[in-house]
């Protein structure tokens, strides 16, 4: 037989799509059933899907909690093998769910795939995905419902990616693919410019940067896991974070920098309430000082953020810093004894602070960013107390008794809830 | 340096052990914690232990309700998929707890031992077990902790070996070791001569053969899976059913018959109350009718149990067979079917049956047994309703208000109750 030449003339695209489903949207057979829903949905447009899963909510904080009940420290290989087992369900019962709609599928565990890591069990990084299966899946009529989180390492351990790690499989699996789009399924609509239970007016954004994105997840607006963010950068995935409700809108596009068609100045704030202030007070002033301080709390694997140093004219300096609320005694614990040793004049220290940031490239080419904040936060007599900038990022300390004041201030005065405009 | 001749006298021998855990010994963080402490025990006596681990009591049945609420008819590999998860999770919480008590442990999954098996979803047969990596860990001092119920397919698909498959991992592990004992533990104290809940002076039996557990374990006495008992008896796997809590006794070993130190008439006693009975009256006796009457109800999956025919003197025969209870309803309308194609007079059925059976070898060299039972039986004016006998066992059905009465007069009337002794 010879295919007659009319015939293949404009042949239509079909799109290659990774479509992530995440624990809540996974959470009971209900949302698997409206899960299943939504790649039928794509299959019947035409496209081509490969599904990355998650466990189902819950699963894995039950898991954890049966290692920590039984050892106090869990031998991270053993830890991962564990909670492998969450995603090891939920692509099964996908698999199910899209065999009873008439679509065929396959689930796919890390080590089937597989998703070749590093050693470093509970936070191990994919070294390779080995896509040949998938693809011959899916040039099959077959959809590959992956696990997410989960990976295998040389010896064949498996291996897990860290809490969100799912976000990381599904932007992995759509660079090895070359995937048209890689779809992250959530309980939210997108990204917003602020959290919308603190700031009522807050708009739905139709894009974003990746790193913008990057900044305001490792801020702790965690719509997208950082590491997966990273991978997107490295290997330009188109990818779009989006509701895995069904009648959901089409979410927020997540571009490169030299894709935005617009660069606003602030594109979104977001805000830690999970942050503690230590101040060594009256330090003499000399070298070595900062990393004398510093160097034990680092040891203690405590996480310090914002520093500040203000030199006094008497040769001694005071010495900020902000740590996780949770570290906040341990910290304390170590800075009074460096206190000690160095002679300082005491310590300060506050537990109800928070950190109030604004995100956004177009920072980079503009001035003045930084005033308009403290101007808003001034009208509304906020005090900051720590203020720190990056390239695309202004973060400020202020009492956390402020922070939805401070947050709805800096809203306001970047015009965030209305439609961007490139600001010149 | 050289070893002195003495100190090299008699090396005193490590065993090496295969235990298996089943789901109720392995319910709770607590049941968890006892296991290891049995493993521990036995590593401290000097044994080399590989453990082998069900899922968690009520795991594999919360995974397939999920899979039956999603899927009216699960697809097989990916139920395999799904209820492989729940050993998953097992071996990692034991290998924890082994570590924790000191014992270094590895958690193996079927796919990475490997434990080769067919592709037969849900109901797999062991081809190969892969025994390199299990003695590597063994030799380097390392507990292998084995998951049960699962391998994987020459494709790598996982495959699990249908409930109570365990027992079958177990022994096909300790036969591919060749392991001088596979020691089951159980939450019964080991194999009974009756249930205890029936027969109130029921005894723990010291030994049975592999014979006699087969036809009690095939009969309903589900102490083990009866494809284990196949493995054992091809590969000569000493092999003892115990009790998980720590102050049990010895259990009972399973022995060959030729190891067998007594040959009692009967071993033991079992039921199944999941019977019913179903006459074809007045069937005209000519050949072929047997198989135009059970041919559909064979055709229809519904297992039959115990058949016979009575043939009357008018040219007319009864033929009566059992089939599990829930198959009651539907055997009755194929049999109404045959009833009218072949003239027959009429269907009787009855819903309310029991079966007893007494198991043991002695029967093989001994005559008399079934007429002790029947006179016993006789004696408390209890009507046996069918007779079935095979080498080593003879099964009586009686109606189920007898049950409790007929296994105690059966009990009674081979001193079952007493110490075992060689009948002559």
């Amino acid at each position: 037989m010879t295919a007659s030449p009319s015939a293949a003339a404009t042949p239509v695209r079909s799109r290659l799509l990774v479509q992530k489903f995440g624990g809540t949207s996974v959470a009971d057979v209900e949302r698997i059933n409206a899960a299943a829903d939504r790649v039928a949905s794509a299959l019947a447009d035409g496209d081509r899907v490969v599904v990355v899963v998650s466990a189902m909510a819950g699963e894995t904080d039950r898991l954890e909690q049966l290692g920590l009940e039984i050892a106090g420290r869990p031998p991270p290989r053993e830890m991962d093998m564990l909670l492998a087992a969450g995603e090891q369900a939920s692509i099964a019962l996908i698999a199910m769910a899209l065999m009873e709609r008439g679509c065929a599928a396959r689930s796919w565990l890390g080590s089937q795939v597989p998703i070749r890591t590093d050693a470093q069990h509970t936070r191990a990084r994919i070294e390779h995905v080995d896509v040949e299966g998938l693809r011959a899946d899916v040039e099959a009529g077959v959809t590959p419902v992956v696990a997410g989180f989960q990976g295998v390492n040389a010896s064949g351990d498996v291996t897990t990616f860290g809490r969100g790690g799912s976000d990381t499989t599904a932007v992995a699996v759509a660079a090895a693919l070359e995937a048209d789009e890689c779809q992250i399924f959530t309980d939210v609509a997108g990204v917003y410019t602020a959290d919308p239970r603190i700031v009522k007016d807050a708009r739905l954004l139709e894009a974003i940067t990746f790193e913008e994105m990057l900044e305001l997840a490792s801020l702790g607006a965690k719509v997208l896991h950082s590491r997966s963010l990273e991978f997107v950068g490295k290997y330009n995935v188109p990818l779009r974070v989006l509701s895995s409700f069904s009648n959901a809108g089409p979410g927020t596009l997540i571009t490169t920098e030299e894709q935005a068609m617009e660069q606003p100045l602030v594109s979104g704030l977001t805000f830690t309430r999970n942050a503690a202030k230590l101040t060594l007070v009256a330090v003499p002033d000399m070298p070595g000082v900062a990393s004398r301080i510093l160097g034990p709390i680092a040891q203690a694997a405590i996480e310090v953020d914002m520093i500040v140093q203000n030199i006094a004219a008497d040769g001694h300096a005071d010495l900020t810093f902000t740590v996780r609320r949770e570290d906040y005694k341990d910290a304390h614990k170590l800075l009074a004894h460096a206190a000690q040793e160095l002679g300082a004049g005491g310590i300060a220290g506050d537990e109800t602070i928070v950190k109030v940031s604004a995100v956004g490239v177009g920072m980079r080419s503009h001035a003045g960013v930084a005033t308009r904040m403290f101007d808003a936060l001034a009208a509304e007599n906020i005090n900051i107390q720590m203020i720190s900038t990056s390239e695309i990022k202004i973060s400020v300390v202020v009492a956390e008794r402020y922070l939805e004041l401070a947050m709805r201030a800096i809203h306001q005065a970047f015009g965030l809830s209305e439609a961007p405009r490139e600001e010149t």
